[in-house]
């Protein structure tokens, strides 16, 4: 491996939060016990917050619902989703850790080709903990995984890397597939275990699927606001897109790198595709014309802080979005929203801006 | 896998030459026999031509050696290296096939997972007959294999994919790893089988290797030129790199793919990394300037052939990069006689420009 890794992996117990949008499935937890339980979790409920959710026996977390939202935020609770697993984002606002881990109630523990349950988030912290390498390919991916390197022709004046943003990991059996490929292939399921981790070159764009993602608050925090989705909103199953677009954008401005690939969970069901076809179809052809937005947005050198590159992309979001559909001037709204109450709630100082 | 793919994997017996630089070795046709046998071969011979290659009963070529190359091109032989495997691109331009394998006599076949031996042809030929996607990250890796496609939040626009190029293979045991890498990690070894293919996004360079590589030389090949090294050059070792980033450059710029990933061969053992030391210490520092100028190159519109894209180019480097040292001011030149030279061999109508 490169000479920046870092080994062996540190915990990261008191810099890592866990947020989970929602817990439907009591397996869930008791699953994951022997890798969570060692850390705060941050459980956004997403639905009616008259239900309750039971958290078994041995775990330290703290449980927000809609009203606990309405509470903390007043107002600007209008930037955070309800019925919806956007909801999560809330949770990256109030933790106080560098780093977080977020994940669905329907993954579970992943097992590697030799049979051994994988511990995603020691692979998660690896990724992020080691640089990433945006401005040039490495054809044997992560130079900075045991046994790797980088290969002839790379420039060294890039071996340094830069830091690692975000740790994108993937799914073993229900891929992240869309409404029209699921009805497609009601039965494909991903039984390739690839064995990589690379980075997303700069001005790559991809499709951040948010069921199992680590990122560093502290860097890019301010900017992995999941949108305005579910209840009262035209659109669903777009928050993690909307965020990874925002994401990819601003860490190529700030010069940071995205990671995808390990580790993988067991992704155990498929939802709906019929209720996901309702959710999406507006977005749908919407992406058509937000991929060539993202993709031709340029920030400007005063944009130094990823608080001033979001409002900055807000207000471009608002001009040359805003005519396709009025959805995304409340959008851009909701983004200016979201960053005034991150502000609110991470002051200056307390962490870095 | 998506609509696109091809399958069963046709063999293209007609459609395809393998191009060797030199066989040292005769284990090595041996070796691969089971898979090389049924197509034709180019040797290209590095070295004193007055030496004889054998090659074993069964197979079908032809062979070329220094004074074939002189007697064929006359004074454009002056863009073909002497006693180096740069010479190998001597072969592509006398082949009249629309598909390249090229392979060093240093690499054996390998072993996938299940310890089955891995045909690296037939896995260039799927490379090369499904479409590549590089103008969105696809998180699945190919979306055109078996089990695989698009995921949630890929535009539907652009899953019709483009025409792949090139199909670049990697390598088990010894990694391609130049001098420096070489001698600090003597005892490295590849032996991580990643199981991807995956195509390079637009407007990314990397660096080709060209131990294990297939393309499409109706395409790509007259932007196949693997350079000036070797005998009377100062540099030598990245011929291979040279040819990536031109062909990288205007796979970009023409709309086509680069894919790197799979198949694997077995990589049998590491060049003197003294030798090699002596041979790149000037691409070493050279290519911190080189990558910064293959990063902005525009082309412009005007370029609607390869080899147009390619005259463009080589006026490029001798403005760009001669003043770095005269060696690329003839690199330049040699660049227009490699064209010269194509061209005359390859007469329009009878290939795609």
């Amino acid at each position: 491996m490169a000479e920046a890794s870092v080994k062996p992996t540190p915990l990261l117990k008191d810099e890592l939060d866990i947020v989970i949008p929602t817990i439907r499935n009591l397996d869930f937890l008791e699953m994951w016990r022997p890798f969570f339980e060692q850390y705060h979790l941050i459980i956004v409920q997403d639905g009616d917050p008259s239900k309750t959710i039971k958290v078994p026996e041995g775990f330290d977390y703290e449980l927000y619902n809609r009203n606990d939202i309405n509470r903390i935020l007043g107002p600007k609770a209008s930037c955070i989703s309800f019925k919806d697993s956007a909801c999560r984002c809330f949770g990256y606002m109030v933790s106080k850790k560098k780093y977080i881990y977020t994940i669905d109630d329907d993954c579970f523990v992943a097992k590697d080709p030799s049979n051994k349950d994988i511990n995603a988030l020691e692979q998660h912290i690896k990724n992020l903990l080691s640089p990433a390498t945006p401005n040039f390919f490495n054809t044997l991916y992560d130079p900075y995984r045991e046994g790797a390197d980088f290969v002839r022709g790379y420039p060294f004046s890039l071996r340094e890397g830069v830091p690692t943003a975000v740790s994108h990991g993937l799914w073993l059996n229900i891929p992240d597939y869309d409404a029209p490929t699921q009805l497609v292939k009601p039965r494909e399921r991903n039984s390739r275990y690839v064995d990589a981790v690379l980075t997303i070159p700069k001005g790559t764009l991809f499709p951040m699927c948010g069921m199992n993602l680590g990122f560093n608050r502290e860097l890019i925090g301010p900017a992995m606001y999941f949108g305005l989705m579910g209840d009262g909103q035209p659109i669903g199953r777009y928050d993690d897109m909307w965020a990874g677009w925002c994401v990819k954008v601003i860490c190529d401005h700030m010069g940071w790198g995205v990671k995808t690939g390990l580790p993988y969970i067991w992704h155990s069901k498929a939802s709906n595709p019929f209720t996901n076809l309702r959710k999406e179809y507006k977005g749908i052809f919407w992406q058509e014309d937000l991929i060539p937005f993202f993709q031709s947005v340029v920030l400007p050198k005063e944009c130094t802080t990823v608080q001033k590159c979001y409002i900055e992309l807000s207000k471009l979001v608002k001009e040359k979005l805003g005519p396709i559909d009025p959805y995304f001037v409340k959008l851009s709204e909701a983004m200016v929203t979201w960053i005034e109450a991150w502000d609110e709630l991470n002051p200056a100082g307390e962490d870095s801006k």
